[in-house]
């Protein structure tokens, strides 16, 4: 990889050249990060270059990624989602320029698809035939999807909380699934055992730092969609930490190359009910394993393995960090639904969540240029949903009995949306 | 409209000015056809114009679409869904250049927000509020979640038996649900009288013949995607007949423009339990009622709307019809998902269910090029696609059982996927 120095611990600095094989650093332990050389891309890439382009997915971004040349590129058309200006929810907000990125537009519903087809062209091109990961879901059916389509095989645990949609959208993907009886902690010590006894590709995304390089080309593609300009602020959903991670190394890569002129600050969203970053950042402490009491289960992460970087994200872009309740994040479900047509699953809307909470709080300036990301689709988590919904109204095919109904609605408005 | 000359009723042949309201036949009460004005369409449309475009959306196809100078279009990215080559799949069913189309990546996850899209946008136009119709879920959710984007109220009318993820999708958007007790003819029923009595814009497919021009755009992307080349084959599942149609229409509008210069064949697909069309074009008779007998609920139609123009589109291509059973449609679900990473819902993958048995029959040549349509998302119906695949390995978090189990599991196969 000509446009890879290698790869940096962030604890304790040790360098490593570009391998495929080491995932964490091995004299401390530490996450480590890819480390690029901006120099050669710069003279291989330029804005120009990329308009042109008739690739829409996060392979438009090739020169910024962790992937050998000449490797055989996933088929699954993961990326280029849209980026939506929402002003009827930006009014509600209070926010002149609100846009939503919708990332429950990728092949398997979630932002992990970016992190997942990195995965499964490296571990192709290293020769592997299988890729392994525990995940709460998104990243395991991401895997499952993407290892589908590039016809590798995958093993995938899951704690036995996770939907059943979710897996039972990997087993259609014809994963070997493992359910583990326990709590994320639990399925990710097993999973990490069982990687290391059999020697599959390790997709664990805070073990394998390539994986958040997938997915900064969300970040990549907000800046070009916005026409190569940086919004003022990000709301992302922490869970591991691994995606607001990425955020700010992608939106870090363009201001490098002198794509972008500033870079946005970040907001760190967490469920209030297992929030052991924004805690950390907060108090200014190390990270403590918290609980997991949220219905938003892709981010329900009591030991976030990415945590340091998430800091260090918010911390360097002078983010601001912001916990909301689960009544918060199904009324943010409504919000986005009703008055943008997007659907998000819990974890999905949680960064919209946490951007009302601090829009109402004044934390945000009106005037500001402001990115929700939606990180997961709604469809994948329909229990929760109906609990933010309630059940439809239920009549027999008359006329009369309707008429009768529907004027007893009149009164009435549901999300805002009133009964004709 | 410059681009549109007017309507048409394919039954009785009675022509009409392009009007907003003039829904079916007022003469005879027939399904109308939109006649566009080719050689104006032409003087404004090329296939060089098409490639420098940058718009990828449906919206791309503005000079072939039913839509006001003029019109603000709908937000949501709708259309441009990838084309895959799907290489092992095509091996297993013998077919060597087999793709698939998959609509299920839209916003509201089928290939019926093509026509919503178009709904809205007139809607909006007419200076109309509230849009209406009813569905067995699709074209209801993609209905409510683009009018909730266009800032449109609306009502849906879904039979008791829509499944639940399907309702509730639409309540984020903001719907007002009627869920009627009876079938999908009675809700049909119910559906035509309120709108009529209260003046709803009207998006019941077959009645709204505005609505197949919106999903023709299918057919503009497959034959752009592939080169400006008609495949040989479209395999198509079919429930009211619309969307058939669709695809149809998008063919012929791009024949008339000489852009493509043959028509593919068109391959009718239905469940065995509910096939009141292709019963129709096999014994030569008028499509009479049938029971809704299959899992497939968004084909589940015993009179299908549309039907008449569904059979003439099977006709006029010289195509084929095929009925498969629910087994059949699950197999074809597990197939999509292992081999390609592609999860549609039970009647998303009909078509592929009805390929697979045509080519197992040696009724397609080999290499003939095939696309088989995805047409909704398999995340909208978890409850078939867990029929589909069973539960996964539950296991304690202990490494001697995980050894223990996955020696048990190296005998067996899971649809293909060996255990490493």
């Amino acid at each position: 990889m000509r446009n890879v120095v290698g790869a940096v611990c962030i604890n304790c600095g040790a360098e490593y050249e570009a391998g495929d094989r080491t995932y964490s650093c091995t004299k401390c332990g530490g996450v480590m990060e890819i480390i690029y050389d901006y120099r050669y891309i710069k003279s291989q890439l330029t804005r120009e270059k990329l308009l042109s382009r008739k690739e829409y997915s996060l392979w438009r971004y090739l020169e910024l990624l962790p992937v050998e040349e000449g490797s055989k590129l996933s088929p699954l058309r993961v990326g280029w989602s849209p980026l939506y200006r929402v002003e009827k929810l930006g009014e509600l907000l209070g926010l002149q320029n609100l846009y939503v990125k919708d990332d429950g537009l990728n092949p398997t519903a979630s932002l992990k698809d970016r992190a997942s087809a990195v995965a499964v062209v490296r571990a192709a091109h290293a020769g592997m035939s299988t890729v392994a990961c525990a995940s709460t879901g998104n990243a395991a059916s991401s895997l499952a999807g993407n290892a589908a389509a590039m016809g590798l095989k995958s093993v995938i645990f899951v704690p036995e909380r996770a939907p059943k949609g979710k897996v039972t959208q990997l087993m259609i993907f014809g994963a070997q699934v493992i359910s583990v009886k326990g709590n994320y902690e639990d399925t990710f010590r097993l999973s990490a055992q069982a990687i290391e006894k059999w020697g599959w590709y390790n997709r664990n995304a805070a073990i394998n730092p390539y994986l958040s390089e997938g997915k900064k080309t969300v970040s990549l593609e907000i800046a070009e969609q916005l026409g190569f300009k940086a919004p003022d602020y990000v709301a992302v959903s922490v869970g591991d930490g691994c995606t607001i991670a990425g955020v700010w190394k992608g939106f870090k890569d363009l201001y490098a190359l002198g794509f972008i002129d500033r870079l946005p600050k970040l907001i760190s969203v967490q469920a209030a009910g297992c929030c052991p970053v924004n805690r950390a950042f907060t108090e200014g402490k190390p990270i403590v394993w918290m609980e997991e009491n949220t219905l938003a289960d892709s981010i329900a992460v009591g030991v976030p393995r990415n945590g340091e970087k998430a800091l260090r994200a918010i911390r360097e872009s002078q983010g601001l960090v912001v916990n909301v309740s689960d009544e918060e994040i199904l009324e943010a479900m409504r919000l986005l639904g009703a008055s943008s047509g997007i659907f998000g699953e819990p974890a999905g809307v949680t960064g919209t969540a946490g951007l009302k909470k601090l829009a109402e709080q004044g934390r945000i300036p009106g005037d500001a240029v402001v990115v929700s990301l939606v990180t997961g689709n709604g469809l994948k988590d329909a229990a929760s949903a109906q609990s933010a919904t309630g059940e439809p109204l239920g009549i027999p095919p008359d006329m009369d009995l309707l008429t009768a109904a529907i004027a007893g609605l009149s009164a009435t408005r549901i999300d805002g949306i009133g009964v004709p």
